[in-house]
């Protein structure tokens, strides 16, 4: 296929200003065109994201350079290639983390963020792994130091990145114990292979996992609630345990005794992925290929789906991210 | 030199209750006896160090096993050995980590936490030097990951830490910015080497190294003084900035914004020496004597001394390190 063929306009899914679902609405917008190192993908999926949402309340503007669409993974089909964008051809099946854009019926993607569509997988399902596993692989094994006989706590273990959670450290040997907000999802995260799911409306994490880990505690916790979990975290952590923040959903401001951090020599870190640099990105995307593809193909590591949306109706599945009762991924259908 | 020429008892100060400096009491005890691996060494000088100081009010209880006896570093000589205390000989001057104990003619000491006092040093300097070269060389390089042409923030930049750093992280091609509490500090630590130092009294630490590091911040940060500390750390530091907390002469609890740590992908961690196994000691004995004696040996690192006092003033000392006046290490001579 040649870039001519290629119509001139598309749908996206744009911010009309900071707001509720409401503020997402389709608009036409010309047909981005690849620069060096990029593909032009013709979307058939996008993921849907916390950052979105952030985005669209104008609480976490695009970096600079970035297009100003939301949406930061996606599945679909190389329909074009700027210069240099060596080891893909128009007609491949991928998905992508994109540093934005996604929510379109045409995204750009660095060559090197892309990742070939795994077997068996539909578009949709293809959709919802760039992010999980891209920030699951780097913040439990790269940062966290995970290693087969530890233990993993996850906050929000029935989200897309809690199931990934699970999935990757039961495969790499660890046990994982997660929190959840209600008894269903513990179900849903005890069936994907969490050893010990802990209702955190109902019963008290820090004991739970004591309990769990034999008054050692956890060795990696993967956190994206923090407030009060901070300190409690802290508490939860075995010696030598390692916090890895990937997010504030219950607030950044926390009062911390800190007295637990060095007398158990704990790590404190966190990352956010949209931020890091291309070279980084692509180094991750291929650490992701090599060490959680495999696991995928073998059908170890699935993308837990929630629901699918039209991409007209983004607003309607951003309404359901907040609503906080999806149990796995949303994406868009473009 | 054989076991049996040994007195029986030896003046050793104790801590009759916990209070202030007044507590300190010389009182007979009985010379201790080296089990397997243990040295018994005839004390030339003690260092006096936070630890003792807290120890002595009540708050820092020994660990089990160890003496009751303040005192976590000594210089002396070597008179007897217990069974499997290879690599030494009765005669020996030696200078060791201990885990208590040290504020008194006799002392035992781990076979492997000890060091050869190096050539050209007193024994009072010996004694000022295994609590800080372990301490920083373990916080700094090891855990802190400092590497040539990074920059170090040291907090208390006189203390015996303080100036132990500034020539560690010197020598191995680090630049150092120091915060004292006086003009006179300041002078003592570029004196020292240090790089820039701040009057933390006159001059916002944060500011003053973000200006020293161009904008930047610095890459590791030893702390030993948290509380407010503790976020003005997060704003001093460089992205992936490495945060090790030793103590918390400030407080050990503060209200913190975290979003720093994830969005500059900080590492906040810290440790104790004195609760770490044996065997930690020893590795890191071993990495202080093939890495950090050299250094002193050749004249490039050495001890800072503020003043010695006689064994039976302990508690003289004690008040001088509470008044906060003194640069560099204070000792005791028995």
């Amino acid at each position: 296929m040649s870039a001519t063929a290629l119509p001139a306009t598309m749908t996206a899914i744009a911010i009309s200003r900071p707001g509720g679902p409401e503020v997402l609405v389709p608009e036409p917008r010309p047909v981005p065109v690849p620069g060096p190192g990029q593909l032009l993908v013709k979307v058939a999926a996008a993921g849907v994201n916390r950052p979105d949402v952030m985005q669209r309340k104008g609480l976490y503007p695009p970096p600079i350079g970035a297009s100003d669409l939301p949406g930061l993974e996606i599945a679909g089909t190389v329909v074009a290639l700027g210069p240099d964008a060596g080891g893909w051809r128009a007609g491949d099946e991928v998905c992508a983390l994109v540093s934005g854009g996604g929510y379109a019926e045409y995204c750009l993607a660095e060559a090197g963020h892309a990742l070939p569509r795994p077997s068996g997988l539909s578009a949709a399902e293809a959709a919802a792994l760039p992010e999980t596993t891209f920030t699951v692989w780097h913040n439990v094994i790269e940062r966290g130091g995970l290693t087969a006989g530890e233990i993993l706590l996850v906050h929000g273990g029935s989200s897309g990145i809690g199931t990934t959670a699970i999935q990757l450290a039961k495969a790499r040997g660890a046990r994982v114990v997660v929190t959840c907000g209600s008894d269903d999802k513990c179900a849903a995260c005890l069936k994907l292979g969490a050893d010990r799911a802990i209702n955190y409306r109902t019963h008290d994490f820090v004991a739970e996992v004591k309990a769990f880990a034999a008054g050692r505690g956890a060795d990696v916790i993967l956190d994206m609630v923090g407030g009060d979990y901070i300190e409690r975290n802290y508490e939860a952590a075995a010696p030598d345990g390692r916090i890895v923040q990937i997010a504030f959903q219950g607030g950044f401001k926390a009062t911390v005794d800190f007295r637990r951090l060095m007398l158990k020599r704990l790590t404190h870190t966190g990352s956010t992925l949209r931020s890091r640099s291309d070279a980084f990105k692509t180094a991750l995307a291929r650490a992701v290929a090599t060490q959680v593809w495999p696991l995928v193909e073998a059908g170890r590591l699935r993308p837990v789906m929630d629901r699918a949306f039209p991409l007209v109706e983004a607003a309607a599945a951003h309404a359901r991210m907040e609503s906080g009762e999806h149990i796995g991924k949303i994406v868009l259908l473009a």
